[in-house]
Order: structure tokens, then C-alpha cells, then sequence
């Protein structure tokens, strides 16, 4: 299977760099028949689309998706769906000054060895718009789950050292901009909860849940943890206190505790799915560094214009479309 | 791909329960040629196995390995390599009385939803014993990266509340057996280090090499967290302060720091790798539980005989096992 | 994998429906720095395309390839390469009078209980156009395999009832006038030759190179037989007769004779690959014919307009290309 | 997904060399809860055993099965099935005088030339041996489309020069035994026919039924040629001849005719499916042959003992197992 191709039943094969043509993907095994929302779509796309409050990086682009086969009259036809948005905001001379410099954190350096050859525009294959074909997958995914009831919620529980149940999108930005009136970015925790999850989903050995779970997340630029249930902090507990035990409520057996977030074997038990992922701060800051470029020799990589400060909230319905992909995969 | 299969390239199919006939696998694409240390093999067995101290479990099992194919005078034939291990000590009536009782935190009441039908003996395909195979597969994985110097290490950095930088064995016995005498189990994290790894490793955008590590780790039973470089504390940090900047040491570019864990972009830049493994504590525990049976029925369950108290020290070659399958599938 | 991707390697997914927006194709695992030769590209598509001659179908389309990633400055970058046509000339308006009707020997019966839904304009995803990207990929599989020195050649050996070792465009277009005089159309066998194949490419047990090429020739619309070598002649002989005894010739091992067709045990001897693939008639006849619509009355169903008569000579780009897919797949 | 597995959904994946410990297979993805019928498995594996009647050879084994995974008090657990034969009559010894010569059209060059190693006593991993794991899961294969009522019956047609619509077992027996009396062997044509097979199975675009089914057969050892349908003879025909017309038969829409061979666009559609096999003849001869040795001396190869004439019947097991193996990948 190609490494840009995830899921064995509903499978999502991206491409694109972020300043090249365009970026897209394919979903192969997509039900037949379903009509699909598009407005949903749009709003998906809106919700981690640049320049919508004054913490975020202003690269205008209209973000259009435009599909090119597998939905006809509104409705899915059960062959490949591919889709693509156009990248148009891209001026390659923007990029000549960094084009022979390995910004530090970045992926510059390990494409150039790896491949012998990068698109150094904007991050090429690296950029984090690489990501936006996941939720034009995760948005059609989140409709099929919808039939089955399954929800998925994603909330930003701590940025930086400041921590919360869920932060507000106001408490957000209060705080972003403060990171970015010190020209510096920041880290942030993520968590995602998944409700009405049928029983029986996921499936030894290597496939369990939250494994295909755990490698959905680790394919999110930036993501350096996850944990599910009680995750790190099961590591500190005793088995007397995080055993979850059964009891019968209404002829239905339910767990009394949730310690183990909703999935035991790697097989959801019906209880409801938590995890969190953590993201590392973003590595463009509006800061001189130190750093080498492709001769070795070092130089000072210094940039102005106006770049994210962090991950969230843009990453928000990202973390939610890999989930839904993730999910879909098993109960389609 | 069957969920049992794990890797592209070097592929491990895993099969067998707990008290089934056998439990082994079968390798798909092992290099031809290569000379097999049998000794390493069961050495790496022998690390994992039962009753090698007071604080474990005591089931009597050889655990003798026996190869069915692919090795030929001592040397793989690049054809699939078969093996075995017996499951000799299975005495089905001791399971008689857990037959139909849903364990707190086992897979019983996942597995039977799923399937209808599930082997009660000793947790069947949900046994640990089942990461017996990856052991084996793991050192041959091993024998391989050990051709191109690829070095594989891991330490037991927490146990319940107590942390170290890498306990030692007489350590981890101390702790273990302090709360077995509670009648208890504990958790622990289980970190791992990569030594002398090539640059290049990984692909994008789903087969980052951390995603296929946490895919691998989070097929080990009782796995709840995994995270890399920084990993969640990089959610407390500045960009500033977590950037890896490069430098040119006596020709080689390097980083200067490593909160990165050696991969950028979901490849390795040959820093060392390091990662952190969160294990909840094992749920067989000695003390009486509330429950349910298969008909709903709330039960009291309760055991007697000698059982695990954590999954360390047993689970450091599992860890390190798949670590190397997980490397191996990449660069062999 | 999903049922539209070929290739473990050096992967195809194709998407597509014949008046749809676009139909085209993601490569992933191209090697990166490979120097595109677009106008090759073109030429291949030039020899599959409509209206080249007077036996051929009349639709006008430029199908220009555009490419939308995995190209940078002319080389490959090593990332998925996505590519598409546009379909300019779709008049759905035109397939009104055969959206309700199952045409005899076409694939609208069997898509239709499948899905339950099909897009009928020209045959979606149904109609060999869909082929299209396959020639694409296909070009840029034959280069890669040019630096290998591995070179494809594709004969028409049998149109209808008339045979030759290879017959010639002037006697190609003669022999389908006069099936097209009749109003009727014509099956044909195509024969395949690869010279200078590397020795050991293949894989038993399931890779055999004759099953990889035996999948991807099936894969093309109206193939109904694959035979290599000997092939459905080899079960008439006598195996003191079709054996291929080798022979030292100034220091090679070679066969003195090749009826095994150049692959032994699944994998390439070295010898001179050949292979024969048969196409039924194309099923659109310019004659009336009677069948069932929708809702299972009978009707009539007559055409008119310009249609093939035959799938050679268009065919033979994409079974070239097909099998350049199949050979880079294992030795890129 | 490694080279010797078979299948998406239903899983096989085989090892074993002709003279290594054990033969056998693991299946991943059977269904839960089947009763596995024994003795089933047991008939299937003595319609392919060695030394049933006097054209055929004499190797002596129990090819006894044995069940090691996935099976628990006779049914099927979901789980892994792994199983395994014993290869007990293994001489080496007997294989000194092989050890070093190529056998014509064998394939111990080219596993030599690929692996650079190779088990040569038997033919290895290229023996037909090799072909039992499959018979295996075929048999479980057949148990689960039985449920679907889909049958699968199969004919030998021809043998050397001689044609019949379906040869009796003495009719094989008397032409084998005069091919044998000659020291000679001789080639086969192996038809296959599928019944109650359900419409709509079979996917666009790379798994076409008949691409899964060729595939499939081009897997099993001495198999030259897989036409479906009206196959290699449809190169000769007329769309006006060959097409098959629906027509409406009480309310079920059928085809008038089947040259289709019950597939239409890589999906079933109900009709009879039928496909042919050809086989060439083994190469093992009971006649001096003039070879080279892996130094490249030419030297003569000469044998005795008792060897198969033909392929047929003890291949007709395999053919069907293989069959089955591929449409339970898609109905199970």
C-alpha cells in the first residue's frame, strides 16, 4: 500500500504540495447512494481555513474544492471519489530566500536527504495544507458515521502552560495573541471525544482501535503524543483503582468507571471513546535562528509576514477528520 | 491486509490463543542469506518469560520456538519464515469458572460481542502470551538492524508513582513486590531509545515513521499513551525554546538539541529517537470484583494462583520487538 | 487496498467516469529525481486517442493531461503524482435515450445491482476511457524501466478470424473497414514482447510474475484470455518436447529454447518475456438489438453515431502501459 | 502485503518448503462461529494426495492437517487460522545429485539467481507441494460460499492432444498410463464452472472478478493460460455473434446467451461463471536431459523413481480451492 494512502475499506490516498497546482485526494470504497452534503463540506474546510481571526496567518485562498468523479446528481456512486483544491495564492519568488536553507524544525532537511530533491515553496509536501484533503475525507466520513449515529467532538484543553476543560474560542485567541505579541508560537493539547460507538468495532492484533487511532493522529503535522482513556496517567494508577467493572443497567451491560476509554482488547465496549493528542508549538517564528543551509554552511534565518501561532483551533476539524477516517474504516 | 499482519515489507502475521494448540507467526520478506542466531532468539524469549522472579507469574511453559519454513542450514531462504510455540501447560478446567464471567478491564465482553463465540481459556487470542510471536519476529528484525548498526534500547522510567531515569532490576523486583503484597497491580512507562539510526526513515504522509511506531506500540496489549521527541510537555513549550536548530559538526549536519526525536516531517534525521510507552496496570488483580456473566447476571469475581503484578519487567523485549519489526519494514 | 489501485511499490489509483469532470490517477512510490518526459506522455495518449483513423470513434477531445503534484521543475519529487484529463466533450443530454436501458454485453446491468446507482453517460466508470490514466502512468513506468534497459513491444496478431505474426496499421484499418461496411465489430489477440528483463524479478507465491501481469491485462475492458509462453498450446505438447533445457553460452546460462516464456517458478529467467492477451468484440454494434431497461421490458436498443470496430489498435498503449506498470512495480 | 498472501478480506498466507519441517498456512478474516466440517477438509486433501493410482507418484505421507490457531470445540473463533502439515518423508540424501543442477524448466535458477540461496531438495519453495496450504483453506473457503449456495465444480477437458467436455477418471488413468509408458508427461486443460453465484461481486477497476480469478490461478505451479467466457475463441468472433442479450425470465432479468462467462465489467451477474486453465507439462521427465550446473558445466540430468505424468487429477483440488479462496475474498 502506498505510504499517502490510509484505511483498508475506505481508503484516502492524498497528494499535493502546498504550492504546487493543486492538492487533493481519492477515497476509494465510499458507500454507493449516499447524497452528499456539500455546504457541510464548505463549513468543514471554513472552520481550519486561513485568515479568520487575527492570531492566524492571512494567506488568501478561496480553498474551493472541486470533485472530479464518483458523485453523480449529488449522490455517490460507489467508484472512486477524487477531489482537488487548486493552490492559487502561490509566488515562488517568495521562496528564494529560503530555498537552500533548512529552517530548524521544519522538514527541509530529512525531504532533501531522503528524496534528493524537495519543493521548497511554503513547506512542499510538508506543509501543513497537506492536511486540508483530510477533511474533504473526514467530512464525507463524518456523514456516514452521522447514519450510525457515532459523533465525534474535539476540544483544545491546554495551549502552552495554561490548562482548561475546554477553552473557549474567545479564551483562545486571548491567548494566542499574547503569545504572538512576544513573536513566538506555542504548543496545545487536544481531545477528542466519540459518543454513541457502536460495541464491537476495531480487531486484533494489529489493527486495533486505537492503534489505527493512534496512526491516523501521528499522520497530523506537529502531533508529538497520544493517549487514550486514562492514557499516561494510567501509568500511576493501581489496578484496583482503574479496573473498569460491568454491571447490568436495563438489561444493558455497561461499565461502571470509563478508564479505558471506551475500547478494551483493542474492540470498542460502547462506552464512549476519549483520547488526547498533543501537539508541539509551531516551528515558524518571527524570530532570527541560527541554522545551516544545503552546503552546511550557517546562516540566519529570519522572516517577517504573518504565520500561525499555534496549532489550534485551525487543527480542530483536521483531528476530527482523521477520527472520522479512522473510523469509518471499520464500520461503514 | 488481515488485521493480524503487520508491515509492508517485512510483513509478521501473528496466530494463536493463550491456551490454544500453538501461538506463532509467519514472516513475509526477510532477506535471503541471512545467518540466524538461534541463541539471540531464545535469549530474547527467555527475557519475557514466565517466573523468572518472585513477582511473576508462574505458568511452567518451555516455550521451546520451533521454525516450520524458511530457514535452510541455518540460513533464511527469502522465502516465508514459519514458527511455533506449543502452549503446553493448558489445563481447560482451570477456566471452567471464568468461562462465563466478563473479567473488569479484559477483552471477554469485547470479544464475545464482537464474534459471538471467544476462547475464555486464559484470555484466548487476548492474552499477552500472544506477543510471544512479535518476540520472535523481533529478534530477527533485530538481527537484521544490527547489520546496519541500528541500536535498540529501553528502560523502565516509572512504575505507579515512583520515576527514575532507568530503574534497575533489583529496583523494579522492590516496587513490584511492595505491592504485591497489596494484592495489587501497578502501571508503568516504558522508555525506548534508537541509536545509530540512518537519515531517510519514514514516509509520508500516512507511514511517518512515528505513526507506524505508535501503530506498533499500541498493538501491545495495555499500551494507553505513546509519545516522541518532547512529546506531551512540547504542549507547554514556545517555539523558541523547542526549535532544533542545525549545525555543521565537522562536516555532518546535526542538530543542536533533539526535542524533535530524531524524526522531522516523519522522518528520521539521524539523531537519536526516543519515545515513551504508557502501560496501565495489568487487571488481573487479587482481590474480590464486582461483575457481570454472559446472561447479565452481576457476579462476584474473584482468583487465586500467582499472577503478574505489572507488565515490566516481562514487556521490555515486546517493546523493543515491535520497535524493531516497526524499523525494520523500512530499511532492510 | 481499494479495488481501483494496482501495484505494492510503484502504486496506481485511478478515478474517473467517462463524462464526468475528469478521470485520471495518483502514482505514490514514483522514484523522486526522475526527469519527465512529458512530450512521451503525450505520444502514448496521441496513439490511444479517438479519431485517429477512419475505423475509429469520432470524439473530440484534446485530453490533455495536466499534472497536479509530485512535479517539481520538471522532476519527480518523490510524493504521490496526481494527474487528470478533463472531459470536455460530455452531452449528457446525449444518453438520455440509454439512461434506462441495460445495453447487451456492457457493464450498466451489473453496476447497476452493484451500486444501485451508475452514472450512464458514455458508460462511467464502465467505459474504456477510463483506461486513460493507466497510459499515463504506464509512460512513466516505461521510462523508469528505459534506464533499466527494459523495453516493451506490443503486435496485433489476430483480428476476427484473420491471423499474422504482426499484422501492419495499412492492414489493421483495411480488415476493420470491412467489419465496419458489415455494421458489426470484431475481437482481437494482442501479443506482448519484454526484452532485456533483469533475471530474478517475481515473487512466489502469490506475486509470480505471470499473476501480476495475468491481473493487470484483465484489468483492461473486453480481455477474456491470458496465456505466456506456451501458453493454452503448452497442455497439447509433451514435456520431453516444451522443455527449456539451459545452456552456457561464453559464460551466461541461458535456454536453448523458450517456451517457458521467460518467467520460471513466477520469477524472470532472463530470457524473453512474451505473453498473448484476446479481446472479445467491442459490444457497441451498430445493429438493432433487443434487451431489457430498468424495469425489465423489453426494448429495443439501436445506435447511432460512430463507434469502434475494434479495440486494436487504441488498445495497444494501454496494454503496453499496463504492463509497464505490472514489471516497475517489482523493479523500480 | 507480502508475495505469499492471497486475498483482502479473507486472508491466506502460506509457507513451507517440499522438504522443510512443516507445510501450511495462516487464514485472517474468516467469519466467527462457523462449524468447521473436518472430514470435508480431510476429502479435499485426498483428492490431491500422492500415490492414488499408478500414473501417479509414490512419496509416502500422512499429509495429516493440523489445526493450531482459531478454532475452538470446532468453530471458527474469528481469530487466525493457522494450520499445518508435517513433511515426513524428507530424505535429503536423496537430493545430493539435484543439489548443484538446474533442472530444465524448474525453477531452481531462477531462486538461485533471486534469493542466491535455495532449498533445493524437492524444489523447495517451488515445489507443487507447496500448493497443499491452499487445498486447506480452500476447503474452509468452499464451507463458507456453501452457505451462499455457490458451487464450484471442475472438468479436466484435455490432455495432451486428446479433448473431451469432461474426461472420466479412467479415461485420465488410460491416457496417463500410455504418456508414462513412453517415460514421457504431458500437458492439461482444467475447466472450471461456478453455479448460484450471486449478481454483483467483483469490484472496478484492478479487482475485476476475472483479474482476482487469473491472478488466483496464475498462482498454482505449470498454469500457462485463464480465459473466461467464450475466452481466446472471442478474438474470432462478431459483437453481432458474441453479445448476450438480457431478456426478462418471470420478473428476473437473465442473458439469453452467456459468451460473457457469467461476468460483465469485473462483476458477476448472475449466469454461470466458467473459465478455463492450461496447463503445460511438468518438467520432471523420466528421460536423459542435457542441463548446466550452477557452476555452468553441462551436464546431464537423468532420474529415476516414480514422478506424475500430468498435472491432472490431483491439480483439480488446488484449481477449485483457489477458486473458492478468491470469491469468498469478495462474499464472505
Amino acid at each position: 500500500m502506498g505510504a499517502n494512502t490510509f484505511g483498508n475499506n475506505f481508503t484516502l490516498t492524498t497528494f499535493g504540495e502546498s504550492h504546487g497546482e493543486a492538492i487533493g485526494g481519492v477515497i476509494d470504497g465510499c458507500p454507493s447512494g449516499l447524497l452528499i452534503d456539500f455546504n457541510m463540506i464548505e463549513e468543514e474546510l471554513q472552520r481550519r481555513k486561513t485568515g479568520t481571526n487575527s492570531a492566524m496567518s492571512q494567506r488568501k485562498e478561496s480553498d474551493k474544492v472541486v470533485f472530479l468523479s464518483g458523485i453523480f446528481e449529488g449522490r455517490t456512486l460507489g467508484t472512486p471519489i477524487a477531489f482537488m483544491v487548486r493552490n492559487e495564492d502561490a509566488r515562488s519568488s517568495d521562496y528564494e530566500n529560503i530555498k537552500d536553507i533548512y529552517r530548524p524544525s521544519h522538514a527541509d532537511f530529512t525531504y532533501q536527504q531522503k528524496y534528493g530533491i524537495r519543493d521548497y515553496r511554503g513547506g512542499g509536501r510538508g506543509s501543513a495544507r497537506t492536511l486540508l484533503p483530510c477533511v474533504v475525507a473526514g467530512a464525507i466520513a463524518k456523514q456516514i458515521l452521522q447514519q450510525h449515529d457515532v459523533e465525534i467532538r474535539s476540544f483544545v484543553t491546554q495551549i502552552g502552560e495554561e490548562r482548561s476543560d475546554a477553552f473557549s474560542a474567545e479564551e483562545i485567541v486571548a491567548i494566542l495573541n499574547k503569545v504572538k505579541m512576544e513573536n513566538d508560537t506555542v504548543g496545545a493539547v487536544v481531545r477528542v471525544e466519540i459518543d454513541n460507538m457502536p460495541v464491537g468495532v476495531g480487531e486484533p492484533h494489529f489493527r486495533k482501535l486505537q492503534a489505527v487511532l493512534a496512526q491516523a493522529m501521528f499522520s497530523i503535522n506537529a502531533v508529538k503524543g497520544f493517549e487514550y482513556g486514562e492514557g499516561f496517567h494510567a501509568a500511576a494508577m493501581r489496578g484496583s483503582e482503574c479496573n473498569d467493572t460491568f454491571i447490568n443497567i436495563d438489561g444493558k451491560i455497561r461499565t461502571r468507571t470509563n478508564y479505558s476509554g471506551g475500547i478494551q482488547g483493542g474492540i470498542s465496549n460502547g462506552e464512549k471513546i476519549y483520547f488526547n493528542v498533543a501537539f508541539k508549538p509551531i516551528p515558524t517564528i518571527m524570530q532570527a535562528q541560527k541554522t545551516v543551509n544545503v552546503n552546511g554552511d550557517e546562516v540566519v534565518y529570519d522572516i517577517t509576514g504573518r504565520h500561525d501561532v499555534c496549532v489550534v483551533p485551525r487543527v480542530l476539524p483536521v483531528v476530527e477528520a482523521m477520527t472520522a477516517i479512522a473510523l469509518v474504516d471499520f464500520i461503514r
